[in-house]
């Protein structure tokens, strides 16, 4: 009868009605497992925001029972936030060998990496905790090494996939497992939390293996340099780009530092290989005729500051593009970096180089599962109930969808927001109650400094300067000794708006003299007639509306 | 032998290297054809920037020689700029029935509308001018009544195809004038400027009465209320909506402002129609049961203030979203518009809408030719000299690859820049110089006052904020006797960082301590060492760069 009324309880901090900042919550008695613990770029409205991490204090609250934290893989927004969260809650971390590898990269950034306890695991191993284990599943993704995670409870299992594609052909030749997803289906999941990324196509994602004939394709045909943009964890693309250059006798060489970073952690732990000699230093290329030479870097997404678009505005150091150089932009852009890509391209071809990318050739493809594979995932686990996460509304609205279109009840699926306590066991599933949850922002050495107001302020500033009016008046007399004066920034270009400025000017003297005349020597009074008598004037003079700054100074 | 040295002279001030503001200046001895004048909306980095227009410097210089701005069709990006040009060239316009519709609307808003002569033309008629004359032939395009426009010279005829596609089916039964196109062809055509949108897209773009077999295959199955996002110009598309709900027995109502606007001209001018009572007021929709209503709207951008993002953050004042309604978003989003659109679709699905977009079904698309289109175009016209147009440097590029494939000899082909000076006669197409030209800023009531100054500080001022340091000193003595104060906004929320902002404080006294007792006296080195020192604190302790704005008042 107890076991009724236990339950699992599960609460994602992050990763559902959003893209990134993946972390989910599973908790059943005293094991608090956490699944991921990545990071989110900022939307465009985060102004001067670095990055945005989930909000833990509901783990920092339950710190004791935090058995550990669990990764699926080594992208950013699995486990982007943990040099920022392993500061307030050092628990272990588990890991393949490729992401702890990319993970102690960040940590020793951070100076972390001596005092938080990494173990590696393999897929098939199971970690067992007070009232659960924790089993890792071969996956296939955009990265090598990349698990699923299941859990293990007397009540069932919970069953999360991280970010998967189905790939018959991978390029480690490491299929998804599964068989094992099978048999876990058969043992009884009571609860699947699934990838919804690309639950909007239809069909299946190609197998990376087609990238990489592409390759072999374009790299037969090259006269020049080759140039080969991609993300600097994707390792399978990266080998694929090494194997059509080494069988088409060019060398190697990297550029940017997350990709030098990575190829370094991917080449020691031995995800990168290639015959001696064929990696050479960035500085050599010019040793080289430009039809032995490939280099790879960073910058598929036209990040401004990555080393493709520094190549692409003649600002990279060792790289001029030429006419004759072929540049391959092995990825797609992320919605919202479409105009920074196409403008790096369009300086690309400015400069002469040949550009290919997704549209032009089969250079990409996804490393999520489109609705074929996620039909083929549902069919083999057959979860009694069913989470969707990893996308936005619409993702998991669809994938929603599409689980009932398999055949699962409408009520046997959660559709969960960051903070939401789910409960589930045999008999149910059900949303109960909320915890602490949201975004944290960081802003250079700032986690959590920058709230909405200094939001609500950038985004006043940014779109119509800043007018300051300075006044020092005599605390006695209540008499103004010096200014009015007013400085703007952003605002208008100053010397072609003198009279403005000037007028401007009056205005503020005018409150200022009617205040005196009305007795009035409250500060904020003064500061807020001010501010409504410039703001009018501004307004009807120029229909715009910057933020208006008086200060008083008084001796 | 005078022709030989005779020449006409093109000059794009806007839509070459760009998408968007389209002006092509084409001379011809004594005249001066301008064709579309349109505006551009900003980029991200345009911080506050309402809208960009092309500089017409050129124009107003030479605005004796300039004959008329004649107009291919009245979308923003062919004729938005008018009203802010016509302020400073009053000149003819020329343009077909429901372009100069359109137009006048917007120089209703302008108050313009008695001072400008609209010259009302249709396809096949041909305005003479001094030297030239200037021929309107009929395309096809995602708005009705689009024109190309061919420019003839005792040198041969100059061909701008203006935004075409080439729709055998469309809605008004107006195929593109293929024929005309094949005389003309065959006369002899020295230029031909061409659209190249779609340049990247193989194939062919599908007809419009596409999306009207997809309307009418949703609309028979809906039972609830049917909302139609789409943009306020596409008549055609409008037109349709309007046929299927008359078909299915609903009501339709309209919603937004330009949607409203443009419906109202559509109507009068006889391109938008429906039986008595099918039109009814938004106001009058909950007369009615559900399923008998279609409401079209703007917002098919994603864009804030749209009626569409209205209804989906329910912030419409006349449309409640309610679980049941269908809402179609019948476009594509523009580069860039991607995230806002996803908000929108997000917050809809939310409120237990359906949501059809493109990913999802055919209700929507592109007015652009693709390859085969442009082919067909190159084909007909056989220029002996081309110029691709509208579009970024990547599909000028591209189109002229096209081109080159078709069997043009690339030194026949010419990429131009904004401002520069083509020259073509038989002979040759050369460029030879460059004029003043360039994108003027539209700001609330300011053309042009916001540059590039204002624009780097509304930037600096979006990513850290801004810093205030106050301080009054006694000019005699130059000691200080009030402040230093510190004000900041969008830095740091200042009640968690009163310990930073008190340090601030201490570094600018020491500074004007040391400033008192090395006597220094230049207000500009007293602000520059409170700038630098201050800067460096301030970025050691935060990796954060705020405006610093040091005022020195002196009584």
């Amino acid at each position: 009868m107890r076991r009724e009324r236990d339950k699992i309880k599960v609460i994602p901090l992050g990763g559902v009605n959003e893209i990134g900042k993946n972390l989910t919550v599973i908790e059943y008695k005293n094991d608090i497992i956490v699944i991921d613990c990545g990071l989110k770029f900022p939307d465009e409205e985060m102004l001067g925001i670095d990055l945005v991490i989930p909000d833990i204090s509901y783990l920092v609250k339950n710190k004791e029972k935090v058995k550990g934290i669990f990764l699926t893989h080594g992208h950013e927004d699995h486990i982007g936030a943990l040099p920022y969260v392993l500061k307030e809650l050092n628990v272990p971390v588990y890991g393949t060998k490729l992401t702890l590898g990319i993970l102690e990269t960040k940590l020793k950034e951070h100076n972390l990496l001596d005092s938080v306890k990494l173990i590696c695991v393999k897929a098939k191993d199971v970690i067992k905790l007070e009232n659960s284990s924790v089993e890792f599943i071969r996956t296939s993704h955009s990265i090598a090494d990349s698990v699923a995670i299941a859990i293990h409870t007397p009540l069932g299992i919970v069953l999360h996939t991280g970010d998967f594609k189905i790939d018959y052909t991978p390029i480690d030749g490491c299929v998804a497992d599964l068989t094992r997803f099978a048999e876990l289906g058969r043992k009884g999941v009571i609860l699947m939390l699934a990838d919804s990324t690309n639950v909007e196509r239809p069909g299946y994602t190609m197998s990376e293996s087609t990238v990489g004939e592409t390759f072999q394709d374009i790299f037969s045909k090259a006269k020049g340099r080759i140039i080969v943009a991609t993300f600097a964890s994707h390792v399978h693309r990266i080998q694929q780009v090494i194997s059509a250059a080494e069988k088409y006798g060019r060398k190697v060489a990297f550029s940017g530092r997350s990709m030098e970073n990575i190829v370094e952690v991917a080449k020691e732990l031995g995800y990168i290989n290639a015959a001696d000699g064929v990696f050479i230093d960035i500085d050599s290329i010019n040793k080289y005729p430009d039809d032995k030479i490939v280099i790879i870097t960073t910058g598929s997404q036209g990040e401004p500051m990555s080393a493709l678009s520094r190549m692409a505005a003649s600002e990279h150091k060792k790289v001029k593009i030429v006419p004759g150089d072929m540049v391959i932009i092995s990825a797609t852009p992320i919605p919202g970096n479409e105009k920074l890509v196409s403008r790096v391209i369009n300086q690309l071809f400015k400069k002469g180089a040949e550009v290919i990318y997704e549209s032009l050739a089969d250079v990409h493809v996804s490393g999520h599962a489109c609705q074929e594979e996620l039909k083929l995932m549902h069919t083999l686990v057959k979860p009694k109930f069913f989470m969707p996460v990893h996308g936005e509304y619409r993702h998991l609205k669809q994938h929603a969808d599409l689980a009932i279109k398999l055949g699962m009840p409408p009520n046997n699926i959660i559709l969960a927001d960051i903070g939401d306590v789910i409960e589930v066991n045999r008999q149910f599933i059900r949303k109960n109650g909320v915890v602490t949850s949201g975004q944290v922002f960081v802003d250079g050495l700032g986690v959590g400094d920058v709230g909405n107001i200094v939001l609500r302020d950038r985004k006043h500033l940014s779109q119509d300067g800043i007018l300051t009016v300075v006044v020092t008046i005599e605390k006695e007399s209540g008499m103004v000794i010096a200014g009015p004066d007013i400085i703007s920034r952003g605002f208008v270009y100053v010397r072609e708006s003198e009279d403005l400025m000037e007028e401007a000017k009056n205005i503020v003297k005018d409150v200022l003299k009617e205040c005196e005349e009305k007795h009035i020597t409250e500060w904020a009074t003064i500061k807020s007639n001010i501010k409504d008598s410039l703001r009018i004037f501004l307004y009807e003079r120029t229909k715009r509306k910057p933020m208006i700054l008086p200060i008083i100074m008084e001796i």
